[in-house]
């Protein structure tokens, strides 16, 4: 195999335009770019609003299979995709999701793809970046610590503390905080009650920065927020704290897209929020619009399986922004078909098609499952130097069963030139027109059919069950008048079901709800399933022990 | 009077300079200088290393009276006397402290100056600015979450738990988080302990990268943090943890100084954390030292008052970084002296020599103390509409008593142009070479024996009272060998005593030590008197209820 450069290694030798190049190549004018450093660049909401009359370019949503250890290569197809559409003469941006720091330090590498296909600078994407995260962390605790403050002064609005619906966040993963008694220690510090910390990506408040069209939007959305209930159960919003003008205020450079480039030079904007395990998962709003509006392509990701992220990308997102996916590139590769098909990692190098074959399922009913919403599929495989011909061949077998057809991609390696051919397969499919997008259930289906569609239709659940505390919430909101929201199903990455062992392509299986939150600001109930967490926790050995500044001041770890 | 117009209006009417221009006054090239949008750029690590064989320009600091809530103006003078001198032909820096984000939201105005003597842009100076609070907030609060994951997962370093001297840090005012207990709901939570959160700026890492000389230079320092103990007592490391590396790693650009510009496009760093009543409350030794190498003044600030920040600027900072302070300013006002001479705050608008005479005790402590440490001292007078020349003249006739001069200074109404008479005495001053800068006490002496040097010097107190095991904690930290370090005394601002509420020079009061920390890496010992707390809180109607963005997107009240 040669010597293999590691992605931050690949990354460091990479020749950076200016940013000023990279966003007048999209017509972005130098005094509508906010520099961070020299590669780094917020669009200015007064451009964004002069594009609305704009025709909109294409949307391509790159998803995957069920992530396994692997690796599959979402961010890196995304990235590519991109690369290889522009390579191929049409005007592409990419729109990829920020880096969750946290994560960063425990086992989870960076999230600005891999190989020649990566966004830059990937140091700075996977760390502070433009500091959106770091907005979002300060409104929420500053909501936070508004309704505790209000307490302690009388408590004029009279919330019931017992039933106080805002945590506070930290971008860590930090175990120690997901439960907490706060406010001990005596009459200075308030009222002693029980609460805890999230992980800043499953805020409602990074809901609302991604889902907001604009700063009044946003701060509309923040007032809505409800951070808990009075004695009689009505809702008390966070305008009734006077919480929003000062929260939209912190986070109104962070709604602002930020544009950076592919390895290749190509634009690219990374904003909003990862994790479509615990979160909605999807990039901002404002990036995507913005970009259809500068593009004739705008090559998209939800992950980390298409039964999280494409369905929040499609019951969510495009409902509420209305937009219109044409396509869905769904990447899988032989390495996570073998494992879905019962081989251990360690045995992944060696050839093994009938593992392969069986492995498949679990890439078909993701397939499947996209079709369901109008949009065209097609399979993006994700070359890795160990894939042998004939496994090759069994997936693109496989997938032509389904009706859809099956690219084998190098990009990884060999940048936009390894996958051109999926480049004008993708063109052929968005120009073909067969793209009928509507989402998975109309808005006015009860709340927990909602559930039981998803967990049916996408999951191939057996049954949904939750206790009567979880479905007698349910219907109180509904009788609130948030009926009509869709949910947003937290779920572990790893399965079609609730279980993260149970790979392939179960049925039958048992969806238990434990816990629904209202975010009624970002416009979704939330729904906690099986024992996912929305605080993770760190390994035994978290990467941060191998992260560090070498000799010449270069991270080191980061990968 | 006529119409005043406010900080905010002041500010966004500013015309600012590209801040490639800023810098090149200093001689620092673009690619030198790392944008954050037009107005604001970091100044790189490599041209910091490059100056280091320059001759160092003169140092003057700003100091106060104890603030009352007449308001003072000490970044305000700052800022002014920067523009006074640069108005008489010197080349001048200011140097001034990041503004913390917490106590936006509380009652606290901006910490960009004001009047017409402020830094800019205000409004990001006073928000996310570059984002190293956040950074800050990001590697303290990392280690907390390495200390809990270590235990979790068998504490091989046989770290006590109860003997954890970590907490975690919130740039929020949130009492609620003042005292938690942590880590509970289950096995897969951790082990419950007490602990609780502090607000950033009393971070050990601020203090840290306040006092870091380089890059190298920090990670070492971060390394040495103590984060608890075992059973036998011996001092468990940051570095035990291998948490040094990702902590540098995240505070790798929060290092590097911030180059912004004065209303008059003079430049100045702003760097470093505010707070000297919970913290050393001293912009960074990075900023200053690189400014001693690019102007022939540079003035930086210490506050609160003197008796906090003066001695702190020059106990630890001086001592530690090994500058020699040229001149002291003390900043005081008419208003505060009526105040400290016993005038309520609506009656402060009438003229009253003889309240101002009896307030010039506290001032006068200052300005008597500043000279303990060997350093001329100087009193600005900041102007107020209504101070009548009777009032004036008796603050000048005090000083006069005690060897010094008082000033009267009109920057705030009038910028540079009404702080010329300053900017010559202080020049006056300091080309005299008038200054023997020396600690107030020898690296040597015991520590509780530093506490009380401070307690009966500065304050004047009669006695320092502390437990057995305050002592007992002092002498075991001795007999670690951490004995010679600088002690970091948390008081009240309000007061020479630890009773906010004693005003005027008091004497023969006592200092009651409640807890003490070691800050092993930042390089002192924590001193926490009376009832200072180091995460404040809220009060009733906290500022953020007035806080939005108006129709235009402009923020509103922030001032």
């Amino acid at each position: 195999m040669g010597e293999v450069k590691s992605d931050i290694e690949i990354a460091r030798t990479a020749i950076k335009k200016p940013i000023y190049e990279i966003g007048a190549r999209l017509g972005i004018p130098p005094e509508d770019l906010v520099p961070y450093g020299h590669d780094k660049a917020k669009v200015s909401a007064g451009f964004i609003a002069r594009q609305r009359e704009k025709k909109n370019g294409r949307l391509i949503l790159v998803t995957a299979i069920n992530p396994t250890p692997a690796g599959e290569g979402k961010t890196t197809t995304t990235v590519g995709l991109g690369d290889g559409l522009n390579r191929i003469g049409k005007k592409a941006v990419v729109c990829i999701r920020e880096a969750s720091l946290g994560p960063c330090f425990g086992v989870k590498g960076g999230a600005a793809g891999g190989g020649y296909s990566q966004v830059v600078p990937m140091e700075d994407i996977n760390l502070h970046f433009t500091g959106d995260f770091h907005a979002i962390t300060s409104a929420h605790n500053l909501l936070a610590a508004l309704i505790d403050n209000h307490i302690y002064w009388g408590n004029a609005e009279g919330i019931d503390v017992r039933r106080i619906a805002w945590r506070r966040v930290m971008d860590m993963n930090d175990r120690a905080l997901r439960h907490i008694v706060g406010s001990l220690g005596g009459v200075a510090n308030g009222f002693p009650r029980e609460t805890g910390f999230d992980i800043t990506v499953a805020s409602e408040v990074m809901a609302i920065l991604c889902l907001s069209r604009d700063l009044k939007d946003l701060e509309a959305r923040l007032g809505n927020i409800i951070v808990g209930y009075r004695r009689d159960r009505t809702p008390v919003f966070a305008r009734d704290l006077k919480a929003d003008g000062a929260m939209a205020v912190l986070l109104k450079d962070a709604l602002q897209p930020n544009l950076v480039q592919t390895l290749e030079n190509n634009p690219a904007f990374v904003h909003g929020g990862p994790f479509a395990n615990i979160a909605h998962g999807c990039n901002s709003v404002m990036a995507t619009t913005t970009a259809l509006k500068l593009a004739d392509y705008v090559v998209t990701e939800a992950g980390f399986g298409a039964d999280l992220g494409a369905e929040k990308f499609f019951d969510i997102k495009c409902r509420k922004a209305g937009l219109k996916p044409d396509v869905a590139v769904v990447v899988a590769t032989v390495r996570a078909m073998k494992m879905n098909g019962g081989v251990k990692k360690e045995d992944l190098g060696s050839e093994n098609v009938e593992a392969v074959r069986k492995g498949c399922a679990n890439l078909g009913r993701h397939v499947l499952n996209v079709k369901k919403f109008g949009v065209p599929a097609i399979v993006a495989i994700n070359h890795f130097a160990t894939d042998t011909q004939a496994e090759i061949q069994a997936v693109k077998d496989y997938v032509a069963t389904l009706g859809a057809e099956a690219v084998l991609c190098r990009h990884w390696a060999q940048g936009s030139g390894g996958i051109e051919d999926l480049a004008h397969k993708v063109v052929e499919l968005a120009e073909g027109g067969h793209a009928q997008f509507s989402p998975l259930y109309p808005d006015d289906m009860p709340l927990f059919q909602k559930i039981e569609t998803i967990a049916t239709e996408i999951y191939h659940a057996g049954e949904v069950i939750a206790d009567k505390q979880v479905r007698d919430q349910l219907h109180a909101w509904e009788a609130q008048g948030y009926g009509n929201l869709p949910v947003c199903i937290a779920k572990t990455q790893y399965s079609f079901s609730t279980d993260p062992n149970l790979r392939g392509a179960p049925t039958g299986h048992t969806v238990p709800v434990r816990e629904v939150r209202l975010s009624a600001g970002a416009g979704f109930v939330v729904v906690i399933t099986g024992e996912i967490m929305t605080m993770p926790g760190l390994p035994s050995v978290p990467s941060s022990e191998r992260i560090f500044l070498n000799d010449d001041g270069f991270i080191e770890g980061l990968f």
